[in-house]
């Protein structure tokens, strides 16, 4: 039994896989593996964003850079971002000494809920880039070991849908578990992990308290405010935190909770700066340094508790897909933005 | 009024002074800054294991890599690493408009509490380079902004005590904050912070619970051990966490509660294995990386609350050098190995 997929590490050795530089997708499936035809890629916004701009934009250079990646690295673990995403398949093949066994048929549809920079892949054709929503349609297998974590795909959401909301499902999950009725809450940014957090948010507080969602994309702040899961939206660049801090400010600071979702270095300050003395600060963006986030907040005095936002909250599929259905009018916005 | 020093930074522009590529620390003092004439620089102990690793050990090159980046960068913000360190000296110049106006006067004695990394910094000389402690002897002009924390050095303590507990105080301040009695407690690192930390738990447990210290080298787990100051002590190396989990897991996991005090990177997963579902990790390491533990933590499934430790914490300073006064013990191993 090899539940953390050790075998698969090239190097270094004694590496667990998302520490590792080089996996081997290619052994034949364990006896406690999963082994899934790839369908297609949910790239992180903050590597998503790396490639493409060192791209220039460009789908196909885009593609050559993911399948070198891949192909170098044997998973899609960005060196310059450190950060995945995840994916979606059927199933060709339970181990029979996985934890799914019994419960996954060859043929059904799942969807990873670890990242890719610990899923062993092998990609033989990529099919199509989309960049509007950091997707990326492709053949290939995967493998998954037996402390990774999948979903079976619902058959009333489109697998779109599906797979851009569970590829980041643990934001929305971790914070339902610290926004409290009453509390002033702001995120920062206004995509798709943003969004789900500002509908969670708006739920929890339970109609006390305040959601404040800034970006620095007009568009988008509008359309949260249209679908009413903010009280307040705020137009700023969260990279120059001392510019956008009275704004942020103003709009309903300081802040019992901060939730950050941006996908572009150097925001941490624009969290922290706006947070309550006693408040919590949870960053999501695979962006974020730690650097930055321990020493930008003693550097100005902050007392707030500083959370990495931990993708793996129990419950968080279900949940996230729960507040799409629950919010047909989100369910359409982010099928527009980010499931195309 | 300038509170975050933005009138220092050279570039980028806009940037906070922790952030900037560059400060300018030859600007005359301005009515709300405090400016120090330094005597020593405590260097963050991530950042002195790269100098020293790169300079071969040799403390001329540890003195020409850490002159050639204050001169560069105008601050001691090591490019590798991210992190800084502090520093003691005596008030030069009180600005009027400073929160300490009226409360220090030239010529008193005071420690930064904030880190390195954003403290504008003129090395006139190094004088001496301490590598067993991670100092820096040396003369030079900083600047404190009025949001800078900052520390009146005791009168009953040395001071190269005071320096080497202030330097990394946040930490047994924070995790007061998260021990409880009844708790399993694990340190990964008996150096620095990892002795004060141990301290600290085993006062917060109050006798109920269990303090387990690992470290790869045997003879500062040994150190603690006489000290009384854990349960048990596991000499493992953490960058291996799938080796070290059987030997951490024996000694008192899962583990409520985990705090990373190690000064290498790749020890995140050796951290994350051995909580608890539901427990919390709070990384000191400066070497941690945001993205190896987020998915890290995703990537098996483990449900933690994982927490980028704050340098800041209110009474952190007081809290530290009260441990060290209450454990004479502590305070002899503290200033033999950390403090020379």
């Amino acid at each position: 039994m090899d539940p953390y997929g050790l075998r698969r590490v090239v190097s270094p050795p004694g590496a667990l896989p998302q520490r590792a530089e080089v996996l081997d997708p290619r052994l034949p499936p364990g006896e406690d593996e999963l082994l899934l035809d790839v369908e297609a890629l949910n790239v992180d916004a903050a590597s998503f964003h790396q490639i493409r701009t060192a791209a220039g934009g460009d789908p196909a250079r885009i593609a050559g850079e993911i399948a070198r990646i891949v192909r170098e690295r044997g998973k899609l673990h960005n060196p310059v971002t450190g950060s995945g995403g995840m994916l979606i398949g059927r199933v060709r093949e339970v181990g029979p000494r996985h934890p799914a066994a019994g419960r996954l048929s060859p043929g059904d549809r799942v969807a990873s809920l670890v990242s890719l920079t610990l899923t062993p892949l092998l990609l033989e054709r990529i099919d199509a880039v989309r960049p509007e929503v950091d997707r990326v349609e492709c053949r290939g297998t995967a493998v998954l070991f037996a402390s990774g974590l999948w979903a079976r795909l619902p058959e009333d959401l489109p697998e779109r849908l599906v797979l851009a909301a569970l590829d980041v499902c643990g934001a929305p999950a971790l914070v339902a578990r610290h926004a409290r009725p009453g509390m002033q809450v702001l995120v920062l940014g206004a995509g798709k992990s943003g969004s789900l957090v500002c509908a969670q948010a708006m739920e929890s507080l339970g109609g006390r308290g305040r959601v404040v969602v800034a970006d620095r994309a007009p568009e988008a702040l509008e359309a949260l405010r249209r679908l009413g899961i903010c009280h307040a939206a705020v137009a700023v660049d969260a990279t120059g935190a001392a510019a956008a801090l009275p704004a942020l400010m103003a709009a309903g600071g300081p802040y019992d909770l901060v939730v950050s979702c941006t996908s572009v270095p150097g925001t941490e300050m624009a969290a922290i700066l706006p947070a309550a003395d006693g408040g919590t600060v949870i960053f999501f963006s695979m962006a974020t340094s730690f650097t930055a986030a321990a020493l930008g907040a003693e550097g100005v005095g902050k007392d707030a508790l500083l959370v990495i936002g931990n993708g793996y909250v129990p419950g968080h599929a279900e949940l996230t897909l729960g507040l799409l259905r629950r919010h047909p009018a989100l369910r359409a916005h982010f099928e527009e933005r980010h499931a195309r």
